[in-house]
């Protein structure tokens, strides 16, 4: 039985209509958790993490939306650091000395739930430690980097600038070398340099790992790293020439205190350069970097972490609105029934279930995508840097998809709450705000698929000479070779087959496109660009290939036998709706290569419509099987007892405006005008 | 020249970007304004409404989101006020007696500038007063209807309750009747019963128009509308037995006070049920309504409306993300070249130009829905409901697809902002929240779909016997008699016959699965609600076919001669490229009955790229034809002088955090947790 919290002070009996789908379930939702988290140990481990973070948070996570800015930002702050405090606390306790719990999970998903005002210093645990370490010789790790592991200063990654996002070398921002002081000096030639978004930077942090441009003697030396410090650590008072401060206000994220920061003559060490791989040396002599594979390695991961979590995020968002669903009765489908639970409307559950479906495959994906990581890093350590380019694109498609069917999922699932789902307690809007961030943070997801296009057209190039091709772009090797589709039987593997198919058909389309283009004298860049739309979507099918292959060789594959018979079974229903409904989405592309026939549409229909049935019984077993928190969901419509109306009225009952009966502004503003005669 | 207002105190000086797009369109944009605002005379005077609603207004509305809730609800009272001051005084100067200003334009989206903290009367000038007036007898007119109209009472209209929405007759507030002292007793019998949402009940209005079922004897008489005074006119205090106050933060709307509202054993006189139609007689006998069209009626124009001002919504999304994109550079296309305004890559073109001419099409669609609404308003008063039935139901399908585009196309549109585009002054996200809301108030957008499909379903009746349709229900008419679609060429005109012929399409499947269903012996309505995919479906067809053939009919229409070649020519390059991404948008369905060669797809492709070029050095130009104040907008991104950056800065300043170099958070929890060696 997974540990819940009552956020509100309400009944903690779960609601009969819940219980009901609960007992109605046909299979053991203990096995779906199990199976979710990585087996009963991680399971365990992380219920009782649970407890231990979640066990003295009082508030509805809600009422931050009634506290000021700058409560929100001192909000952050503490429950930041009590986080930090109880992850090393367990660190300590389960396996001193270990690094898998502090400061591993502190910008996990799972802890979300924790931090529910944000978390200024997740990018000081998720990249700069490791950036320090992979970027900086031994000396600058003793010298600053264990300070920053060990929280005795805040850091934060500064690259983005006011003028410059996803293109590296567009930065402004100068370092030029001073070699009579051995010094580098740094500016912010123009406004649009300015250093803008990185989390903390506004009055979080002292220090922080800049990217600037290196000139020596006025030559570019292209993009380094930095270690710079922009506070003082006794006062927290900026640096001189140092202009700082918070961005501010956005959509989520309120507590994050993303900062700007600009340069006017600051003079950092020589040594403050990153220097394991380029160099400056003394006199001025510049030693470039004989690889730039890790700095890119780092950049990897992140996207592998926003696929997984935003994976996660869409699961939460189902979660919620699946409940809501069973809870909520509205509209009788028999005139003289009383009104159904909604979740018996199929149009309901069209708006549910594809997204239950969803969440299971990108979970899937990504935990394949974090395998192929971890071989990819084991063979660069052997020094084989052959599979890097297929993860480096995997890693691109799969961020791509997974947030934004994250972003658009979540909303689907918001608007499927109806008018409750506007509510700010529902909480499904930060979920959707969460999402949305991920879209255009660590690499805008249009330009992440323009390069997983670019990597299709040299597969495309290499699958036509039969040259070989990395494992996830195969599939590309028959049609390339003239081979047809054979025939469409729309059994689940050929489902796959005709996706794969279908997003081959759209890389040859783009390739044919982009050489009748070169053809044309454009040139590379301009064909590029002028075939922008069909290398999205050739991307955008590569992505999808993956995702169905995976699901369909997690379900069919070995692993089966390990798994009960009705826990198959809605494994089984869940990969049937994923893959009917994918073929419906992608259909105009399908049906571009592969022939239909009317009675064929019809079929995917039927399946379609049967699959929500099949699912119907299971839908709330199989979000609970997510097992995630009350904590985490932080929703009126989510939680696991249900109690959905009590909560939302218990919650309305704590807005600032209903602490007394007549506000102010009555005796102030409504009453003169209401006497004024208008 | 529009009037415009720079809303930061940055240069107004226009940047050059947009200078030189400016400068380059192929039209007059101030022959564009004029067409989009209905002629120069409204055109004009929308200008000096402008000049005189936002002369005053200093304030980015961005601050907003740093005040505290309280503080919201205050200014949004002050700003209502104001704003109907304004109106009031200008009906005066200009047509006194008249209502075409006040209270007319108190509601519309030209005035949003005016308001940007919400306004909880909203409700108050959009319904109750035409409520009073078409349920109301004239004794109640005199006795509340006047006081409402001139202001000098605040109320709203309370009909959703917590647990009850779209289903009106699910709503369980009760009105019990009283014979002995000829009053009604109120009570909401259990928590769901509650009344839930309505603007402005929470602590701005004294009365209200309940919704509630009567009851004579225990025999409920259906749903009848009450006038209750919910607070006292001199304190504000509720009165007893109201349990009033507010629901809580939403993620718009932040200062429309909506409202719950309980009652317990609440007695009001007889006389404050409407009773123009149904009545209540002092000795309990109950007159039914003779025809409940006009109730009706109040929702129809309601549905008019939202329709309308969600195509106005996308057209400022658009406006925003248009200008940034032509003021932004990122990214070379030739790797020698500086980075271009990201307008120039297709992919941008892609996520803005279908966006625009998306707003285009819904704001012809929503005028001529307008049309038909006076006609049939006209129709209904000379006694013939004829057209009722097709304005109501192409009210609910515009209202549903206008609502949704405009939440989906904001949001798209945000996301092609990047990164800029997640900050709150950019506002786009409060756009996306506005179009949200509309999505599910007045009226779900799946159960009007789910209506519109039964409309259909009724209209594929009659057009297989060859009764007369709906002139807007007409296409039905030969398909439904078998006629084949004929040859798909892919000029304008037969893509929309295409887009028609699939909606007919669309509409006999749904058709031939109900049939097969009752067939199995399911019941009328189990039917319908498995068949509820084909239904919405169909609906969505439906919609879009309306659409397509509005648009087409205003650019090849007589209207055409009026305009100039090169405005005409913009307008077919707007109707071009809709029609063809409709089409593609609809290709499974259109596929599904229509033949399509490779080459007709390739060809489809190519024209949606030639259709994006040619709109390139336009899409400014015609942002600026729609005419949208800076106030309006008031985004940093969009406003017309495009000094992006420094807006931006100027903005971040002004965040409550920035007030001064070190916050006191550091000396209370940042430096203790430093120092204590976590």
């Amino acid at each position: 039985m997974p540990a819940k919290q009552n956020l509100v002070r309400v009944s903690e009996v779960v609601n009969p209509d819940l219980q009901k789908e609960r007992d109605g379930a046909s299979f053991r939702v203990d096995e779906f958790a199990r199976w979710w988290h990585g087996g009963a140990e991680k399971l365990r481990f992380k219920r009782e993490l649970e407890q231990e973070l979640f066990n003295d948070m009082t508030e509805h996570s809600t009422l931050l939306h009634y506290k000021s800015y700058e409560e929100i930002c001192e909000l952050a702050l503490k429950q930041s650091f009590t986080l930090a405090r109880k992850l090393r606390a367990i660190q300590q306790r389960i396996n001193p000395g270990g690094n898998d719990i502090w400061p591993k999970l502190f910008s996990s998903t799972l802890v979300w739930g924790a931090t529910p005002a944000g978390n200024p210093f997740l990018v000081q645990f998720a990249m700069v430690v490791d950036a320090i370490k992979m970027q900086g010789n031994k000396e600058q790790w003793e010298r600053f980097g264990k300070r920053v592991e060990n929280f005795e200063i805040t850091t934060t990654y500064a690259q983005t600038e006011l003028g410059h996002g996803t293109f590296l070398r567009g930065l402004e921002t100068r370092a030029d070398y001073d070699r009579t002081t051995q010094e580098f000096v740094l500016n912010t030639p123009t406004l649009s340099a300015y250093k803008w978004w990185p989390g903390g930077l506004g009055h979080c942090c002292n220090y922080c790992l800049l990217v600037a441009q290196l000139y020596i003697d006025n030559e570019p030396k292209g993009v380094q790293m930095f270690f710079v410090q922009v506070r003082d650590e006794e006062t927290h008072m900026p640096l001189p020439g140092i202009d700082i401060g918070e961005i501010g206000h956005k959509m989520g994220f309120h507590g994050a205190n993303n900062g700007f920061l600009g340069f006017k003559n600051v003079r950092i060490p020589r040594t403050n350069m990153m220097m394991r791989n380029a160099k400056v040396q003394p006199d001025g002599t510049f030693v470039k970097s004989p690889a730039s594979v890790l700095t890119y390695f780092t950049m990897v991961m992140m996207r592998c972490m926003i696929a997984s979590d935003n994976a996660l995020v869409l699961a939460i968002a189902a979660t919620i609105a699946t409940r809501y669903s069973a809870v909520r009765r509205q509209s009788p489908i028999n005139p003289n029934e009383p009104e159904p639970q909604i979740i018996d409307h199929v149009t309901q559950q069209m708006k549910l279930f594809p997204e239950i479906a969803t969440a299971v495959a990108h979970q899937l994906a990504t935990k394949s995508l974090w395998s192929i990581y971890h071989e990819t890093y084991g063979d660069i350590e052997r020094g084989n840097y052959t599979r890097l380019p297929e993860l480096h694109n995997l890693a691109c498609s799969l961020k791509a998809l997974c947030t934004a069917d994250a972003n658009a999922g979540a909303e689907r699932l918001r608007l499927a709450c109806g008018g409750h789902g506007y509510l700010s307690s529902a909480n499904l809007h930060m979920f959707v705000a969460s999402a949305a961030a991920a879209c255009t943070y660590e690499g805008e997801n249009t330009v992440l698929l323009l390069q997983v296009g670019r990597f299709l057209m040299k597969s495309w190039r290499a699958a036509r000479e039969a040259e070989p091709l990395a494992p996830t772009a195969s599939y590309l090797a028959a049609p390339a070779q003239g081979k047809g589709f054979g025939k469409w039987t729309g059994d689940l593997a050929n489902i796959v087959s005709a996706i794969q198919y279908a997003a081959a058909n759209q890389v040859r389309l783009a390739f044919e496109n982009m050489a009748q283009r070169l053809k044309q004298g454009q040139t590379r860049e301009e064909a590029a660009n002028n075939t922008g739309l069909e290398l999205t979507q050739a991307a955008e099918l590569h992505g999808r290939s993956f995702i169905a292959a995976t699901f369909l060789a997690h379900v069919t594959g070995p692993a089966a036998a390990e798994r009960s018979a009705e826990f198959n079974r809605v494994l089984q229903n869940l990969l049937e709706l994923y893959l009917v409904h994918t073929a419906q989405r992608h259909l105009s592309a399908i049906m571009q290569c592969i022939s239909l026939s009317d009675s064929d549409l019809r079929t995917l229909q039927t399946r379609l419509e049967t699959a929500l049935k099949k699912l119907r019984p299971d839908a709330v077993a199989i979000v609970d099987g997510f097992d995630y928190h009350d904590r985490l969901l932080s929703s009126t419509l989510g939680s696991y007892a249900g109690n959905v109306y009590e909560s939302l009225f218990e919650l309305a009952k704590q807005s600032p405006l209903n602490q007394q009966p007549v506000p102010k502004s009555f005796h102030t503003i409504l009453k003169p005008f209401l006497k004024s005669n208008l």
